[in-house]
């Protein structure tokens, strides 16, 4: 595997560059029978959108999606759903003089050594655009597992050192933040403003909560629920950390602290986050991911050019403050594409009922 | 794929439960030609051993590896390594009493849950000691990226809440800790003693540095390096979250702060940990494991029976304090896997040279 | 993994139906640096193209391929290429009456059993159209492979019981339907066109061949080259048996005389069929692919509709009296995606050339 | 992967080289629940061991197998089952004067063109005598699969050009050829013991029925039922050729001919070998494997040692005269793999029933 599928049994393989002709993916082995038309994965694709908070880009990104196979009269058959946006709005000519230039914080060096040739505008297949096709393919993974009765719901936790004091999900579509403290988010609503002024971005932590999650789902050792729902968060290029249920501070607690109680009504506390030796308890997952702030920042930077001469960088163009709220729906794709997969998965040895 | 292989190239299987004959593992995929025998696997093994740090267990795994397969005439000949390391020492009768319990913290719970049967003596397949056949199969990788002169070193950053002020990896061999800062480790160990005495354990956290990996390592998307290396070492039972250079602090700083600036002499600094864009950079990387407290404690805890009824519980047996420092070499080894694996992986497409 | 995707390395996932939007193609994993343009692949679809050979079907197929990602600048960047091609003149009302009966010898039945529910327009994923999307994909293999000297060749060797006389692959461009030998050429075309007046159809025999492969691509026991391209063959739909050198006729040999004797020149004959112990040994690969007649009929057939109710079948519409010459680029693009694959694994395993 | 695993749910991995420590074989992704115990195992083994025919070689081979993990009081836990054969009474001395030399017909040559090492001895990894392995492995397979009533029988169609002229199975157990045909097995005998006196081997061809497969197993495209039998025989180092159903024979039959019409009381004939489009139709599953000669002959031949000098070859050694009939349980143990596996899969998109 060359880096770019997902997935055992519900497989999702994502294509594409920020400034080609289209991304995309395919989204193999989802079951049959199931619901699915175009307007189910634009809506998912419309949250994604740079939309109206401080925080975007002003870049018109249509992202109209059409679905090209493995759905017939409005199910999935079966076979591999083909997903398709065409790029449009692509200011590739803003990117020329980036051309031979490695923009701190990105993929451009990195990519320049690892194939000795790369698509540099926009960045190609390393940029944040190439979402959007997991976010396409997320919305099929929301329909497999909310058959199950499962959802997954990513909120703002923190943005500009900003917290939500509350974690509650009633108020988060409340706001363009989606942050459940509404105070909080009118703060960070202002932090963005100041921080776009300055040409400067932030970061931010993601929660995501999963409910509903039936227990059993993740494989042992080395393909815990845990461990995938980990690397399919890191991989979305802004993010430097993951923690599951108490995540770093566990590790300042004691055992007794720690443990959760099962009693006659399930577990007392969610230390664990929903997830024991790698399997999900049937308790509420919990998952935070550290995103750092958008590298592509208007202040002048140090950096070189392909042969290495110092160069002073001023990034023009459109771009976010922050890829909060934007990287909420990708968020949610990522954890739901990994519980379809498992979910899937866990049928594969589970008897079949009499 | 069920859960128990890691890797696309170098393709590490584990297998074994904690108190069946044996537990082991087989790596395939290691390239021909390698010096390796049995003494170069024992000697990580040894390190995992219950030591005499304050934190160990008194169970005595003499955990002799036999190297059965995939070498002649002490060279690797590209054929699968079998790797088997005897149970002996092995006090099931101890667990008895807790075969239908679920002990708190345990993966007890969610096993039955998930296979509807479990080994429950020692924890089975979740047991601690399943790592053991990775620190094995670890070392070979290890061997293998030594060949390209990179160096895997793990170390206690912190435990119980007591934080190593210094990062420096001078003094790591000399305290059985393998703490960078003497003082902090003298002020561990006297925490894990008195732990120890409440029949209670602590948590801690882990880095890890890798010295001398070239740049371009790791693939697009879904299997960065970070991504991969925060599945691996989530992939341990005790870790709940997992960092990357600057980790959760880059969510609270500036875009302007986060970026390294990229000079004639390489990064100017390392927020990145080594990884952009998912691949390397050919800087040192840096990671950050959390490591929950063991759950095996001394002190009474609630928790319920296979039939739901609630069970006062006191663990006996023996157990550790903490699973710093004995964890380091398993971090270690989960790291310097995918490193050889994504090491064969970009072999694969670079040009041979001429 | 569901069965649309193929490789380790250089991977292929192709999807689409016979009569939807499109069908196409994802090639993950390609080298980068390799000179792409739409054109290299179009050339290869041209050849599976309904021609003007007598076993063609009248159906129009423009098979328009677009090249939406993975290269810069008529470059390969060693990101995904996806590849698709517009469904036109696909004239599905021709289906109606077709949608819940099941064609003897088609995929109707066993699609009906497996997923409860298909596409039945034009065979849907089971149509023999699909394979235009391996032909694409394949024709991005040849280039990977060429750059190593590696050519494949398929060519007609039996078609409705008659058998080219030489395997030379001089005359291959001179007839349109790719066979050796002239005269057995001539007197195919006419059994194929007597055959289109019965409404009946032909099977045939193809054989590969494979020049200029290194030794040593291949790997033990369960990835054996051999194993690999049988089962890539063996995946066209049309295939019902693969032998490989001396083949079945082996069967009726004695050691001395299917050993192939080794000598200062290489092996002095190539029963093995330039495979040993799964590995190639340097020598050409030869190959041959059993077809059966397209199942697709004028001739009245008996069979069953969903119900069970006997029904009274006769085949309208367009289709071919033999899957020959049209498969030949389907199997040169099964061997070739297998070649890609096998020659980039040897890479990893190789030391580099100091 | 590096070759040696096959499967997607139900995964083998097989280890060992013909004169090292040990063979023996992980199983991942077996279901819970499924009595399994070592004497099920052996039991298969036996059946591979050196028997009394003509064909057999004198080597003894206690074939003892130690089942090290993945059960639990005499079940499957769902954790991977760990098997171990060791080796007894190789002779490996008896090797030494080959260390050099290729033997013609096996993979000396091709692995040390691949690897740059080998393990000389006995063949190494390309011995046969790693089937053994597999059969352990098939064991389990077969209990899996024998919970939905799918059994596979392995019998030998012909021998030294001897063909049975029946394919009932009532008489396969009653001769040690498992020949249906009582005359044509002892006229193999006898050819046998000519060949025998001769220094000579001879090839054959197995056919493998399997009964009470349910219809929809199989993927589309390139994991389709029969590409993956097809590669699972083509993986046995003896096989030179595999069909399905009618094979090449369907090759000469027009369309009327081959199709199976489908009445109300199921297909009427089997040209399809009870695979419709690359899944099972419900019906019997017949495939043919050919085999080649054995290549270790008494008869002097030809060939080079490492250094391209001509050696004359008369190999000494205990070898069989056929791989018929010790190939049959290796075959039923691979196909047995691969339905194991494709029964898993299937369940994953089972909607679970209400």
């Amino acid at each position: 595997m060359a880096g770019n599928t997902m997935g055992t049994l519900f497989r999702v393989t994502t294509w594409g560059e920020s400034h080609g002709p289209a991304i995309g993916a395919v989204v193999d082995g989802c079951p049959p029978g199931i619901d699915l038309e175009e307007k189910d994965i634009q809506k998912e694709l419309e949250r994604r959108k740079p939309g109206k908070a401080s925080s975007a880009s002003p870049r018109k990104e249509a992202d109209r999606v059409e679905l090209l196979s493995g759905t017939f009269e409005g199910k999935t058959t079966g076979t591999p759903i083909s997903l398709i946006i065409r790029n449009v709005d692509a200011e590739s000519a803003s990117y020329d003089d980036l051309r031979d230039v490695f923009r701190p914080g990105h993929g451009d060096f990195t990519y320049q050594m690892k194939y000795g040739i790369r698509d540099h505008r926009g960045g190609g297949r390393a940029s944040g655009r190439e979402t959007a096709a997991r976010v396409a393919a997320g919305a099929i993974a929301k329909k497999v597992i909310a058959r199950e009765g499962i959802t997954v719901t990513a909120f703002t936790l923190e943005l500009g050192g900003i917290t939500a004091r509350t974690t509650s999900l009633d108020n988060i579509r409340k706001n363009s933040l989606c942050c459940p403290d509404p105070k909080a988010a009118a703060r960070m609503e202002k932090k963005l403003e100041e921080s776009r002024k300055k040409g400067d971005t932030l970061g931010g932590i993601v929660e995501i909560r999963v409910k509903g999650c039936p227990p059993g789902l993740g494989e042992p050792v080395f393909e815990k629920m845990d461990a995938d729902l980990a690397r399919a968060l890191m991989g979305i290029g802004t993010v430097k950390g993951v923690e599951i249920g108490a995540g770093f501070s566990s590790a300042r607690m004691t055992g007794s602290e720690c443990n959760d109680p099962l009693t006659t009504l399930g577990f007392a506390t969610n230390n664990a986050g929903g997830i024991l030796a790698g399997i999900t308890t049937g308790g509420e997952i919990v998952i935070r991911a550290a995103c750092k702030p958008i590298p592509s920042i208007g202040k002048p930077q140090e950096t070189t050019d392909i042969l290495g001469k110092p160069v002073k960088l001023s990034i023009r163009g459109r771009h976010d403050v922050s890829v909060i709220p934007r990287i909420l729906p990708v968020c949610e794709a990522m954890v739901s594409i990994v519980l379809a997969d498992h979910l899937l998965r866990q049928r594969a040895i589970t008897p079949a009922k009499g």
